[in-house]
């Protein structure tokens, strides 16, 4: 029920107190974690789009970012006891996590209610809620 | 974190499943639960404007059905060693849940996705997605 967990995250404040939830969910039969960090391929698009010819290590520097903070988190969860296991994907997050829950076979996924990039968020509805709505297992949510 | 549960129900199946993932978070330490059945006034409101003479014959048995639901779900949840308790309220069943979610100092929600007044949520969006905006504790939110 609670055995296989995807757990995507941006890195926000929300994202790592996520991460409590998950620790505790070990004793009601959590064993696997699959980490996952999406990199938005529209900001992908705008920065290489109205960048400088900085842009391309920028992007490089962005991905080494997401590497070093999942790999720290993967460490953390394994510390715990979990068979955990990062993933970076590029694309729309929606889509990702969707595309990864099928992918991945999870019976849970575990998310913040909301992300960093909050204005847009405040305008469209979060990425959390639209999880909630087309995932096919159970979500739980961690409010700020 | 998991320590004491609302869990709203209409009766409906996704609401029964949410019951099998109440039983396993016992063990993540999950002790008290609140069963919460909102009787949605505008149902009553409307039974009353339109209703022939049995409409209050009928919003009591209604009421009546909605009590030994309850009351069947509270001894199940007990027979598990849960402290479980029922509540039926009279309102609009999203205020009701956030009411209740503050007055009794839960720490967590379990919601079924679907309520069984299907087509409405389809027009208006589910109560759950509500909820998951509102609450100000995480959401676990089971699908059909």
């Amino acid at each position: 029920m609670f055995a296989k967990i995807l757990y995507p995250t941006d890195f926000s404040d929300v994202s790592k107190k996520a991460l409590a939830y998950l620790r505790r969910l070990k004793d009601a039969g959590a064993k696997e974690i699959v980490i996952l960090h999406v990199i938005d391929e529209r900001k992908i698009e705008a920065i290489a789009l109205y960048g400088t010819s900085g842009s391309f290590v920028f992007i490089e520097k962005m991905e080494q970012e997401a590497r070093k903070e999942v790999i720290a988190i993967e460490g953390e969860l394994k510390k715990c006891g979990f068979e955990a296991r990062a993933r970076i994907e590029m694309g729309i997050p929606l889509r990702e996590i969707l595309r990864v829950e099928e992918e991945e076979k999870v019976s849970l996924i575990v998310i913040g209610s909301h992300g960093k990039t909050n204005i847009k968020e405040m305008l469209m509805g979060s990425v959390s809620e639209k999880v909630v709505r087309r995932a096919k297992n159970p979500v739980l949510v961690i409010k700020r």
